[in-house]
């Protein structure tokens, strides 16, 4: 592998994965690990050929790591790292080398540190994790007990990696990636843009046509209701490359406007605490049918006290005309879920929170209170801030939990689309 | 295969899944069918020791069928019998057994009907799917073009199912399953408990011993903060098997007390909810460092409406001392992250919300805002009930996410412990 990098690069190099442990070969779990790192191999330039899962059974993880050395220059293995018995990965890859375990001291004192700072100390469970097939490199691992570690196994770079996802892809990011030794021109210049809301096939049919003329490839990501379009472009000249991927953003971003909410490493709450922190202005949300989703996305963004005032779960309407002060009788004439009462609750909750803007979100989440008027993902929106007082209803597909994403992540986009805020709204290309 | 259901079973038959694709290899497409598959195997009484996945070149599809063949009884491959150029799963089938490929045409005239239903007429990329390898079964496909097949390859039962997920469930169910001929004493017995807020290592360590006393097979799945402990129990005697699972069970039940919240297919606001609406209680919430998240996994249960009353996402300390009455001195003086604070923010909402249970988070879940007396991870909580008034304070380890995870299951978790509902809770074992 080391090689790579003065070889001129004339076909990819095939890299195959292996996903260790029972809960995913009785489908317990799905591998995602496998799917995640196919990607991020399949970006860097690499040919992955095969994803493997393979049960807790020493022989037959034993002959999968033989048999995927024969037929590739890179493997990862992910899974079965951890304390446990049946966690064997380690014994296994010791196995295939011929080469005995020795414990590493370093990662013993690691663990140890790591475990005396939640208040445990370490047990024999846990000094397993410490030991190596000797002569392996050892991944340190900051995000969590389990480290990793490469070996050469017939001339073919194994890397293992636990199984925990957010472990895994720190160690590989940090710690595999920078030692694969990729040539610049191997990894492809990007430009990731986030959207929310829009089905894959819609983006998908909105796009056509950009990956030809800029001479970039187009990929998706989806974690419902957000797709990231994901712009890749490769040359061996590193600003023409950088170059075609602008320009195919822009495209991109004329193309499906303002479902754009950001590029690169932003989410959507992000986005909007720095709009609102320009602006000076705070937030309050008031939630019946997201109960609590819309709050809970905000503040999993760290520093969200600084714009973020809090919330009022009104699940029930005594709460709705009462905390929020909802005229009762609006309430009776027009429905808990109506424009006029999700009105009523923005103007309610900056009122009971002190905060500058306000959203709401009253609607039928389903399965049940559906009806032929107000069917099963109707959903009524409210903004309140120095701009006005607005209303919507919008109507969701999907399950009861599908309704609450897509409602949550459409209150904050009607805040960022406020026109308090729009001004403050961060320039996504440099004119 | 036919000839299991009259022979004894001393071991369960082996299975693997090949997923056939390079949408899968690249990651742009996760391999839910290998999933979905491996689940139904395993409650079928199959050991499924392989998933795999191999993109669409011809000898590597090849090599993979030969290679499935020799280490199991049954194979199920998924994808590639669509009508494009890169759909080369039924030429490689036929390749690996040697056999030349012949027109059906009874497949033939259900394609062309199925395309007419939809005013289509059949071309040659569809006459395609109508050819098999000589020899095979067909696998008529009422629910798509692309009929499945079976074939016997070295011995092994191969079954061939299109990639489409809703196609590959319907012909697995009604053609696949039938076709296995299986005994009723495959299935395993199976116990699922569930538990929350324990290191995986510690639950494996408590229930060291347990598998061998009981000849049952232990697995755990872990969704952080929740770990579910499986006990599967294989016998010709039905009856035996699920005394086995049972008995196991109980032990388990024993030892790790009431960090198990449950058995089978239900959730800890799940529980919950049965033990509020048993009691006649409703409940109320007030968070802070968990931002909503708390109401969140309350209200993603269908049907909280009958138990939850709502929130407070007290953010800010003038929330706080607003709606939740919070005397702003115990805040000055204790600090907002206080057991005096996260009881006043329990009263304070039971009385905002008129619920007669009130639970309260107030914490630092960090990255920032941690000090040496007060870590990043601690977390206060106040429960109000009937039962009186209690607060307890506790330190959470992991990142920001993880922390605030751990905190709203535990918010749950202390409201079901609470005295005035304990009675409420189901018996998980009949005596």
């Amino acid at each position: 592998l080391q090689n790579c990098a003065v070889a001129p690069i004339t076909r990819p190099m095939t890299a195959a994965l292996l996903g260790i442990g029972t809960e995913l070969s009785r489908g317990d779990l799905i591998n995602s690990n496998g799917t995640w790192l196919a990607r991020e191999l399949t970006e860097l330039g690499y040919e992955v050929t095969a994803i493997d899962v393979v049960d807790d059974e020493p022989n037959r993880i034993v002959s999968a790591l033989v048999r995927l050395a024969e037929a590739h220059e890179l493997v990862i293995c992910t899974g079965g790292l951890g304390p446990t018995t049946d966690d064997l990965t380690t014994a296994c890859g010791s196995m295939a080398l011929g080469a005995e375990l020795v414990l590493d001291e370093p990662s013993v004192l690691a663990i140890t540190e790591r475990l005396a700072r939640f208040g445990r100390t370490l047990n024999d469970s846990n000094r397993k994790q410490a030991y190596f097939p000797k002569g392996a490199e050892i991944l340190p691992n900051d995000w969590g007990t389990a480290p990793g570690f490469s070996i050469m196994l017939r001339g073919t770079k194994f890397y293992f990696l636990p199984g925990v996802p957010s472990e895994m892809k720190a160690l590989f990011e940090r710690r595999v990636v920078p030692s694969l030794g990729l040539p610049l021109e191997r990894t492809p210049a990007e430009v990731v843009l986030r959207t929310y809301g829009l089905p894959e096939s819609f983006v998908n049919d909105q796009l056509d046509g950009i990956a030809a003329l800029h001479n970039v490839i187009i990929g998706y990501r989806v974690r419902f209701p957000e797709i990231d379009v994901k712009v890749h472009a490769r040359d061996p000249d590193r600003v023409a490359a950088e170059a075609r991927a602008e320009a195919a953003a822009r495209d991109i971003f004329r193309r499906l406007g303002s479902v754009i909410y950001g590029r690169g490493e932003v989410t959507l709450p992000g986005v909007l605490g720095q709009a609102l922190l320009g602006s000076g202005l705070s937030l309050g949300v008031a939630e019946s049918c997201t109960g609590g989703l819309t709050a809970s996305l905000i503040t999993a963004e760290a520093g969200a006290s600084r714009w973020f005032r809090g919330g009022v779960v009104a699940y029930s309407n005594d709460v709705k005309s009462g905390l929020l002060q909802v005229d009762p009788r609006i309430i009776d004439t027009k429905g808990a879920v109506s424009v006029e009462v999700a009105q009523a609750m923005a103007i309610g909750v900056c009122r009971a929170l002190a905060a500058q803007v306000g959203v709401s979100v009253t609607g039928i989440a389903g399965p049940d209170g559906g009806s032929a008027e107000k069917p099963v993902g109707t959903v009524c929106f409210g903004v309140e801030s120095p701009a006005g007082t607005r209303s919507e209803i919008r109507r969701f597909a999907g399950d009861r939990q599908q309704i609450q994403r897509a409602a949550a992540f459409h209150a904050l986009s009607l805040i960022l689309s406020d026109p308090s805020l729009t001004e403050q709204r961060r320039a996504m290309f440099t004119e």
